[in-house]
């Protein structure tokens, strides 16, 4: 019988990433001053990242080599697996091919980690002894505070206040990995200083919480700052996903026909999707690709594609992105990985120049699929995960009705261990979907920076 | 370099469990009626287990094959990955060179699956419709639930009570799951409506909420009752690990000095060490295997090799076994998965023909080898797991001391992400040694039965 799982060995743990900007027809433009509006260049990022990452940041090569002590950490649990849904697909009764890649069996519990390794390497090798980061649903705090460990680095998170509340088993886990673990906004930094005296009762966004941890950040020498999604090399570090998942499928002889992903600043997309967008950019293969994002933050689907800044408080950059705007507040739903209000600037532009599709959901629609999947297939997804697996539910059930074996692959990626109040929510009737504000879109939107006339 | 993890593939999942009974020197003496203190033949196990279980209770055939429909589900996450603990080894500096398999990767968390699954396969194909039984930690509550919806059978749990308050995420996991869980004592049975009479603020214990799944299973014509260790086919099942363990060791070019696993009820260390003793008792092999518990409910090092009673409220037949005593409170440390009076009458023989070892930690202690032992290898592991971790890392120090190059194989049961309350407590210092009472002892060890003279 067909295997359940797709697994490959660590000799076959890639050795470069992909870097999609080297294939894309159009590339995302550059990034601009925050004060000037002037374009800036590699140097301007300095007092917050090391060199290696701006350069890869900015980067148009193709493959980009993975260090070997990188490698060698991915060991602990990469190459991940993938999984034939052969249990969903008879509970669905569905004549589509269903895979999943699992990034739920790293340490952190998410994908977070194929970045979060990589950062803290070269931060290391630049001589920085600190890192400062925000986290929204504590996987990116959880696996900085991992690989600041496995190295030796200090790390303090600020983590989004709803999130803090909601989930106190994410924060002890960055504590048991020794992380300074703040809840944001805080009194430790201007930016949260001025949002307490504003709204004293804030539960929080990452925007806010990115401008806390850059200001930390800019304000030490020994400290650096680092990013979970959106940036370019964030992106590039979680392609490892997709290019073991090729492999995979390959190894299970089968080719997707759609990859579906999460999608909430684009890194896990990315990670499982832009391997197999080069297939069709290079070669022109027919396989769509589909970012899953909330309704209530549905940046890709009701944002607008327009400069912007990355956070609350003006600091970061101006990325040309799909936004609801830097001031949009989300509301507090489960999944707060998702609740950010911007993009990655290049699944922006792959999504504004139509190569990629984008669909949003409501969370009990999300918790709902979560639940088939797991009485299914055992794993408990994380509430950003099951965005993707309503996606692929939905999209096996189409190809039933259509009567078509399509191959789809979504990338779970991650596990809702530290989520479960969110499912006793969901299992007891209590959770809530919470419709997007048009009045708060519209005055998001409205606070979008005039740049370029 | 050497391999982090060394894998198999799905079709090195073994074909049969190997039963200890028909190696060892001296097989454990029958069981008895708990009424008149006869030997029990296996019929009177009827009311409560399918005749399949039944047999390879009390068979002394060598090999028993896993039925095919097990392997499959098997699949969904073994064979597990054994792990070479490289950052481990060099954080102590010890010459030791360490192993651990790691059943964490199971959907359910641990080790417990490995035996629902059959369990609940022989109970289908019995024509039982539905599973009660109890809980300690969650642990093996969350592998049945999970066993019970893949196949389709209905499952009550009877949850000890101070693991129902402590751990609500096993109890919303179980539920997620499709299980009823219930805090025992419950009024819903006679045995658990007279402790509470008694004892109305009980926490309660595992011998209480046996007590209480066996009353509700023997009285329902459709309901079987399941144990979760302590009875020999559990043992069997989890050989599994150690059967693995085995071929991976050897692919790694490597074999044990030292098996370690952690000992509750007994089947984790069952299924990790016997496969090993069976080198031992076959072979003449000299491998070491070393059962550890808690301080606070020290079965082997502290009890008695006597007839006892499986509950509390005298309604299992008694087992010859190292004992607290079945009225033995253990107080609510930790580990409550650990927290049982008896033990496995498999390990209790062997332990009392001094072919296994036993050894006794603190909780401070298994915590600060747990934390030392997530930082270094990235899991965090169950607390009943910590205390092979602990017992693993005194094995490694001490090689350090003799200069010896040991080889260490420990069993990690389980990851602790439900347990991570336990962790704050021990990080911010919270966290006490609850020393055994020896009152208490004296008071459980008096009540044993007097049996045959």
């Amino acid at each position: 019988m067909p295997e359940t799982k797709i697994l490959l060995s660590e000799q076959e743990i890639p050795t470069h990433w992909y870097n999609i900007a080297a294939d894309m027809p159009n590339r995302p433009a550059p990034p601009l001053n925050p004060a000037t509006g002037e374009p800036i260049g590699p140097e301007a990022l300095a007092a917050i990242f090391p060199m290696a990452l701006i350069e890869q940041e900015v980067s148009s090569e193709r493959w980009i080599e993975i260090p070997e002590a990188v490698r060698e950490m991915y060991r602990m649990w990469r190459p991940s697996p993938l999984y034939r849904a052969h249990r969903l697909e008879k509970a669905l009764d569905t004549p589509a091919r269903i895979y999943y890649k699992y990034e739920g069996v790293s340490p952190a519990g998410s994908h977070k980690l194929n970045t979060a390794i990589p950062q803290v390497y070269y931060n290391k090798q630049a001589g920085i002894r600190r890192i400062a980061t925000e986290t929204g649903a504590g996987q990116w705090g959880s696996a900085l505070s991992m690989a600041c460990q496995f190295f030796g680095l200090a790390c303090t998170v600020y983590m989004v206040k709803v999130s803090y509340q909601q989930k106190p088993y994410r924060r002890i886990l960055m504590s048991t990995f020794g992380a300074e673990v703040i809840p944001s906004p805080s009194d430790r930094t201007e930016a949260g200083r001025k949002i307490l005296a504003e709204h004293p009762d804030s539960l929080g966004s990452l925007g806010i919480a990115i401008s806390e941890a850059v200001e930390d950040a800019a304000s030490r020498a020994d400290t650096n700052y680092a990013l979970g999604s959106v940036l370019n090399h964030v992106c590039l570090h979680q392609t490892v996903i997709g290019l073991e998942a090729k492999k995979q499928m390959e190894k299970a002889g089968d080719y997707p026909d759609v990859v579906i992903g999460c999608c909430g600043g684009g890194s896990n997309f990315a990670g499982i999707a832009f391997p197999f967008l080069y297939d069709r950019l290079t070669q022109g293969k027919q396989v769509r690709a589909v970012a899953v994002e909330p309704e209530a933050c549905p940046t890709l689907t009701r944002g607008k594609f327009a400069y912007d800044f990355g956070d609350t408080a003006q600091l970061t950059p101006m990325l040309q992105m799909y936004t609801l705007g830097h001031t949009f507040m989300p509301s507090g739903i489960h999944a707060g990985g998702l609740r950010y209000h911007g993009d990655s600037p290049l699944v922006s532009q792959l999504y504004h120049d139509g190569l990629i599709e984008a669909v949003a959901y409501n969370q009990t629609a999300i918790f709902e699929a979560a639940v088939q999947f797991a009485r299914a297939e055992g794993i408990v997804p994380a509430p950003e995960s099951a965005h993707a697996v309503r996606a692929a539910i939905d999209e096996a059930l189409r190809a039933k009705e259509a009567g078509e074996a399509r191959v789809i692959l979504f990338g779970l990626s991650g596990h809702g261990h530290f989520d479960l109040a969110a499912y006793e929510a969901y299992l007891s009737g209590d959770l809530q979907d919470v419709p997007l504000s048009e009045e708060a879109l519209a005055a998001g939107l409205a606070e979008l920076p005039k740049v370029g006339g």
